[in-house]
């Protein structure tokens, strides 16, 4: 069961202008399910992505770089779900490749046009002819008001489909925001393809949707893992189609930039919490935030050291207060120079170490009070500086385990 | 059930001239259970220790720090289980020094002549009263043989005692090499306190004692984790009680030496890999062994990447061949030049991917062989060079989450 999290109604997520998406049953791995999504781009749409730093990358992720690259315009995103085509050499990069000519002859744009996706089984071949053969009636079926489908065609492990939508007013215009997500085990960075696709209707300048995407990454998925993109696919996608209407965002710097800024990082902040939230057996939302550091990097690192540690997370799976586990976690985090006996370290609004030390007025019982909760703040004050960070996580409970261990099956 | 390991006979563990071993029941945590072990070393002796680099070290820790800068010889070591004594601040400190005293008063040493290590919950209070009252129960129970107890004594959610032996000739005599260690989830570094003590009746120099304690600790016990050290409470030490009468080793690089080196290793390794297959529900022992690194430190990266991925290891436990979650885990070590196309991995004898995808000739049913072993070595070869280095880990499994989850009730 995901924590406080269910699925979005179809009616809240708005449409966005100059895109419409379509959904088919390939039976790429599983018949009956709907596992390719097209969105198609009207012309003057502009997007930028970030994408998986491991080296391993898949062979889609190679191309959506390559097809970035090329500076000729994006029309078409094709997301597979069933197989990540990663772990497949150059034959899985030949097959990825077709997949964007096939789509691009029926829609009438370039292959490079389009940016290719793919989430599930690594190191196996992708079904080309069974993906080609869906095709048609996913561009077919394109229309702007399937968000809440295509949510739910990306899903692998995900127990629910994960979406946003905002509007805001931009010179005089209503400017929609609206974006999906898949991804059901962040609990490690290492655990499951994390994919977002966040769309626009603004008009902004690529220099500047550029720099928009970094942000939202930067202030969600970024947050719930380490390296931020270690899984072998994780893709996350900004698009802007220009439609809205209002003069064109030079900057983000501008009144215009700042509320276009707000809206997209809103949206992407509620898609990535939702991942942690449908986190792989999750049963508690988790906020670890750092304080007091020499600068952020020093926080965040802190901070993953605790959102990853499977001793911390087995213990909010319990609801056992075994706070020491934290403090071991803020030790070995890598601060050289870190003074244990600096650290305070509050759950919610109980104060439980004390430099360094289990705080002499803490009692057990207010620590297993919050530790029932489904929703606790963690916070670590280290006493370096000013700075500060937070993560988000979940627990680490067994029913990761089973899903893990019965991924294929 | 730990992986091929099972109880050492008492008889199979060789006396150490020189040392003697008392064990107590002292009620630290639990009533009826041995945790109170004392070594005993006759005057001459010489010691030498490795610690956590865990900044959250414990208090015991940095007494053993203290008393082994102090150069006043160390007389005793004096460990203590169902407590760790870490995250208890300037009075953990105090109390760990009171232990020395007490210590040393009975047996008639300095404090600082003694060594304190203490393992079990993080952030309680240590109860010195419950130690020092157990104190004399330990030292009248001094006696040559009891390495078999003391292995029982330091226990904690280790399933299994764990012990070795060797005996070498050394200058025309026999020299003994014992040890014990504790430790039962080191599936990461942060999982369980890991304890080990090796002791011999060899002599040799500080320095080279001082050495060979290095290249031990980095062929066994540095290879199950991946900062060597992470819990709060983390020791090696290695004894050397000068009583074998052979004449003193100056240099590892001797005949003798190597001799020496030898069964120290072949203790340590015996001890380290004794943890894995007790590691908190480990039903699998799993060797990584990465090949063709340009040096040793990129292919250990790659290595632990890989023995701490979750998916991977949850792969293990399902006997699942979902072998691509291993490519995932080369490819995020953090090679930032790593060319995924030149990637071979084996499991076993089976050629599973080559030059970065799934072998043509690789079939399911080969894979779903040697996974479902109890004893499996991954193999991946990096086509960068001529290094290679190995580690050991487990699965990880559900009881995995049920041991974490439950070590405080």
């Amino acid at each position: 069961m995901p924590v406080n999290l269910t699925a979005p109604r179809a009616a809240e997520l708005h449409a966005v202008a100059g895109l419409r998406i379509g959904i088919a049953m390939a039976g790429i791995r599983k018949a009956n399910r709907k596992d390719l999504v097209v969105f198609a781009l009207d012309e003057g749409s502009s997007a930028a992505g970030v994408f998986t730093r491991n080296r391993f990358c898949a062979a889609p992720v190679q191309l959506c770089r390559e097809h970035l690259a090329a500076g000729s315009g994006i029309r078409a995103l094709l997301i597979n779900t069933g197989n990540a085509n990663a772990g497949t050499g150059a034959d899985g990069l030949a097959r990825a490749r077709r997949s964007c000519e096939s789509l691009g002859r029926l829609i009438g744009v370039e292959p490079r046009q389009v940016l290719p996706f793919s989430t599930g089984v690594i190191m196996e071949t992708l079904p080309i002819d069974r993906l080609e053969a869906g095709l048609p009636a996913a561009v077919g079926a394109l229309k702007p008001d399937a968000w809440l489908d295509a949510a739910e065609g990306i899903m692998t492990t995900d127990t629910c489909p994960k979406a946003a939508s905002r509007q805001v007013q931009i010179g005089g215009r209503t400017v929609t925001v609206t974006g999906i997500a898949k991804g059901a085990g962040m609990i490690r960075p290492d655990m499951a393809t994390m994919l977002g696709f966040v769309a626009t209707d603004a008009a902004i300048v690529p220099s500047a949707l550029q720099a928009l995407l970094h942000e939202a990454a930067d202030a969600s998925f970024n947050r719930i893992t380490v390296d931020g993109d270690t899984s072998t696919n994780d893709s996350f996608v900004l698009v802007a189609t220009q439609r809205a209407g209002h003069a064109r965002i030079e900057s983000l710097d501008s009144d215009e930039g700042r509320a276009l800024r707000d809206a997209v990082v809103a949206v992407s902040v509620q898609l990535a919490q939702a991942i942690v939230r449908d986190g792989e057996g999750a049963t508690k939302f988790i906020t670890v935030r750092v304080e007091g550091g020499r600068d952020a990097s020093e926080c965040r690192r802190v901070a993953y050291a605790i959102a990853h540690s499977p001793l911390v997370k087995t213990a909010f799976f319990a609801s056992d207060p075994n706070l020491g586990r934290i403090l071991a976690a803020v030790g070995y985090a890598g601060i050289a120079d870190l003074d244990q006996g600096m650290i305070d370290l509050h759950l919610d609004d109980v104060h439980v170490a004390r430099q360094g030390g289990r705080h002499p007025e803490y009692r057990e019982e207010q620590g297993q009070r919050v530790m029932k909760q489904a929703e606790i703040t963690v916070r670590v004050h280290l006493h370096r500086g000013s700075a500060s960070s937070e993560v988000w996580t979940c627990d680490l409970s067994h029913d990761y385990v089973s899903i893990n261990a019965d991924y294929r099956s």
